[in-house]
């Protein structure tokens, strides 16, 4: 095969079952530039090896996954979010630092569902609202961007409030663009009819802070969260997203992220080629 | 228990098994004043006979289910679908001139998904609204309200394009409002960030052609078409819609549609009793 989209990054949740040594070493073994990882794995060896590991890659980092849980009401839970959001912002700003040159610094931010027992759906956006303003300071000393990241609706009561691009940005607009933007995901948004101009809206308002691609295609799985395929095997228009998210200024790594138990079963190596070919065929002809 | 709400109506797919006759006896058995039915069990009996069965129940009739598949590319079925649904509005005025004082004569409209092998959803919205403008000069002359349902976010690819109540009232904006609505279902816009205030101006616009409930939980059902619950059972908060929904003016009957395996297979004697109460907890006490 032709050598992968130099602009491709593995978001880790597509290998999940690999740990951080297989999960640099596939790779960068398939000709691919850059990785997005997720906290567990990293966690596991330790932030410090974890970041050797990485710069002995060569691999750009593009994003790491995931801070949260934001929708928690006051108390000891909350406060302990928050904390473990500080170290992810730490983890962050080390792991870009350590990543090869033009690697990101963004912390990818899923809000949390409805605490339980509750139906207080307006309180808890507010609460994502104010954990973000208490983190804002943390992030911009450690030069680090949250990227808020709507979920498809069919996740609003049990995993993220934030639903829609234009709600992301609605929170986003309190916070300056480095600090705060949006994780553009196109499993997520790509049903919205306001996408294209919420897009062009998040590239004027410079708050793209990660463009992710995977596909929607139905039945959904019997756990919906493991519904995103392969770019190209669903129905999602990559040329009118993609093309937005470049018309919005966006120039940087395009993440490829997909929960799926067909995918996770396969083996790493594998993954990441047809990755790397789905990508080519459904993404990389709308990229200048 | 006491009476059922004066403005409950039930929508005959929570008792989706009962034909016609059983329908129309355990509704109005239970007290309950109202009753909005689906096409297949009306046509199973034929129009003119399911017409003075409806008359002879003495309930009203508040909306038909339904028109739609209005995605379809142009060909034959497509002109198939479109003369489909001029029966299905003549039905719905029979129906309403049929029911008791207060019907309302409301065809409920899902638009349909993508066609199989399609990835071109504005396209796809684009004949939604071509085929209502088609419709709408057989329903003004019938005297039939066109409701544009849009379907939550989850259905997008396979059953409605339309996915929000502003993208509704977008394409409902081009028509009389008397002529072509909305319907406003709890399950379908719980979510949207936007949802209070498209609310209210579906009322400013006077297109709140209905208002239906029913709750979500999670996780969904394997088929997540059969998602929806009790009023009450999940985590819907009916007091700011319902309250949302009565401040914008409407002041007809609220339905209660429901699909979901356990309710399906439940006698409808006790889905009707177990719905008006579920009514009565949740719903009712928002409404004047």
């Amino acid at each position: 095969m032709n050598a992968p989209d130099p602009r491709l990054s593995i978001n880790q949740a597509t290998i999940k079952h690999a740990d951080l040594a297989t999960a640099l070493r596939v790779t960068a073994d398939a000709g691919i530039h850059a990785i997005g990882l997720w906290r567990e794995p990293v966690n596991e060896v330790g932030l410090d090896l974890a970041a050797q590991m990485l710069a002995d890659s060569g691999l750009r980092f593009t994003t790491h996954c995931r801070g949260g849980f934001f929708t928690l009401p006051e108390g000891r839970e909350r406060i302990a979010a928050l904390d473990d959001n500080r170290r992810a912002i730490e983890e962050t700003a080390t792991l870009a630092a350590a990543g090869a040159e033009g690697s990101t610094a963004v912390l990818v931010l899923v809000a949390g569902g409805l605490p339980a027992g509750s139906r207080d759906l307006i309180g808890a956006r507010e609460r994502v609202r104010d954990a973000i303003g208490t983190l804002a300071t943390d992030a911009e000393a450690a030069g680090v961007t949250l990227a808020i990241e709507p979920l498809h609706p069919m996740y609003a009561s049990d995993r993220a409030v934030v639903s829609t691009l234009g709600q992301a940005l609605d929170i986003a607009a309190d916070f300056a663009p480095e600090v705060v933007g949006a994780a553009v995901d196109t499993f997520h948004i790509w049903w919205d009819p306001q996408v294209l101009e919420q897009i062009a809206r998040a590239g004027r308002e410079g708050r793209i802070a990660t463009y992710q691609v995977c596909d929607w295609k139905t039945p959904l799985a019997a756990d919906p969260l493991l519904s995103r395929h392969y770019p190209g095997d669903g129905v999602i228009d990559f040329g009118s997203l993609t093309r937005a998210v470049v018309d919005a200024g966006y120039d940087r790594d395009i993440e490829v992220e997909i929960f799926h138990a067909d995918v996770w079963a396969d083996a790493p190596e594998n993954v990441v080629r047809r990755t790397a070919e789905a990508f080519a065929a459904a993404v990389s002809p709308h990229l200048p």
